[in-house]
């Protein structure tokens, strides 16, 4: 907003929006609204006015919402159930309580339908800034709510076609100490797991671990290269078929814990020895029976340090943009 | 609400209330909107004649609210970390969205203080109804926003002074049966492991377990039934005395997953053969090294029911508060 020399800065409406747009008055308040059927270049002319004025939609409606009830901001993850993501979810829910908010939680189950559905959802029901993982193609559909005034901050993979806060994981670095611990145990048949390359964790940590093996100068094998398992038994399968093989491997890489999972089920049933390297830390990872070496990072960590950003923008922070890596580190878990 | 044979039922507002009750309009404004400070039997006499007129608060709020915004329901559970919670807060955020209702999720950490205010804060945003892992000595403070008509189902553990509904899992069939099963092996000398006893759940499979081994004749062995034991390290110390003494045990049965946990990692690092029963399922529990046998039963399924239980209450159910019981199951997990 800009200040005059006169006095306080007057705060602009949606009627300056609309002359500064060359539109009516109802498309503003259409786009602000998130009313579905507006044209997307005169969307993108409000928005462009809304930007250069600073008009805030929400000013009012928080303020009279914050005499009856308290805050809330939303966390958008894949599935609650899965360990990971229920860690964020109880960061971010303990960082939300310490500012007197109360965490709204939904999965996406990796469907970038319900995403949006959820997330505008969320938007409707006026959040105070969302925490997001996101699976959809892209997020532009959180533009209009953005450029409003709701912050958004991602976890784990950035958004597309959005510029804003985005805490992610040190994926090719994690990838890469896999593939160097393993070539230095002496290994040359390393089977790569990974679930869809549409995750952008995984196309990070695939594209990590295929350079490092290159740098290696391991010889390419296509058959130990395998994508795309999303289940446990996807992944059994793939395990399978890969022991069976004239050459298998003496190595495995599992991009994520899932993956570790199914890629330990089959060792065990067979009574392999091949050795396991696995991203992502479990709680039991230390009991299990096979050597388990685990790329692990703080979890908790990637959900406080996106909640206290968000905040931080609820709370007025108007600074750029920032992406926050969180580090992580080769630790051999198993006593096995 | 009664009705007249004149014409459709007129809905009691607050000066109905105060007049039946001898009370002034603000006595019962600060009652219905929980203000603390009321007297404890001015407020008694407010609820009963809340109850007689079936008044209630919240019919004018949730008509203006559902213009504006959609649904919430609150979820409270001890730790959404714990894959026992987050899987029933999977389930809850499943039937939320299905009933168009965003869920709230929060963790009370076992913290009575922190639950009530957390249930309380919940409230005030007037949410339409709550699931609650209970943690307080007494829930008694939820007695005027149930009488003012925001249902309340219990998960996991019964409410103190509350009749509301309550899915529970079969506590005592479980303990009976894991002690059944070490004792047909031959076990005699059998280790017990319980978290804090001021925990329904484990009270209750701990008496279920001690009056199994006084019906099979197990000789009483005090040093080998050990409560209290919250964290994990908690229950490696007490595993390494166990195993330590003159007489160690053979078996072990351990009251939640946490204390399965701590005992197998004790007995992985000791090379110990003692056997395992663990009250709660988990993922990797195929995947130990050890004998495990579980204790298991589908925590999705309490999540679900008690959610299904709770939207059919919001849509108006009135019928006798019920108490459903999700069974136990036996299961030989171990592939070890």
């Amino acid at each position: 907003m800009s200040t005059s020399s006169t006095g306080a800065p007057r705060r602009p409406t949606m009627a300056d929006v609309a002359r500064a747009a060359g539109v009516s008055l109802k498309t503003v308040s259409r786009v602000v609204n998130n009313v579905p059927t507006v044209d997307a270049a005169l969307a993108e002319r409000v928005l462009a006015a809304v930007t250069e004025l600073g008009f805030r939609r929400n000013d009012m409606a928080r303020n009279l919402r914050s005499r009856t009830t308290s805050a809330t901001v939303g966390l958008l993850i894949e599935d609650l159930a899965n360990p990971f993501y229920s860690a964020i979810a109880a960061a971010a829910a303990e960082c939300a309580l310490a500012h007197d908010t109360m965490l709204i939680t939904a999965s996406s189950e990796e469907d970038g339908d319900r995403e949006r559905r959820l997330l505008l959802e969320m938007c409707e029901r006026r959040v105070d800034g969302l925490l997001v993982v996101p699976a959809a193609a892209d997020q532009v559909y959180l533009r209009a709510e953005i450029d409003l005034g709701t912050p958004v901050v991602f976890l784990d993979r950035p958004p597309t076609n959005l510029r804003t806060d985005t805490v992610l994981i040190d994926n090719a670095r994690g990838a890469r100490s896999a593939i160097e611990y393993l070539v230095a145990k002496g290994h040359r048949r390393i089977g790569v797991l990974s679930d869809w390359l549409s995750i952008y964790t995984m196309r990070e940590r695939m594209s990590a671990a295929e350079a490092a093996l290159e740098r290696a100068r391991v010889p390419y094998r296509p058959d130990l290269i395998r994508y795309g398992l999303h289940t446990l038994a996807d992944t059994e399968t793939a395990v399978e078929a890969m022991l069976d093989s004239d050459e298998p491997p003496t190595a495995l890489f599992a991009l994520n814990n899932r993956l570790t999972l199914g890629a330990l089920s089959v060792l065990n049933r067979r009574g392999s020895d091949a050795v396991i390297v696995g991203f992502d830390d479990f709680e039991t990872a230390r009991l299990m029976p096979h050597p388990l070496t685990i790329i692990s990072y703080d979890a908790r960590e990637m959900g406080r340090v996106g909640a206290e950003l968000l905040f931080r923008r609820i709370a007025g922070d108007a600074s750029r943009p920032q992406t926050v890596v969180i580090p992580t580190t080769l630790i051999e878990r198993s006593t096995g």
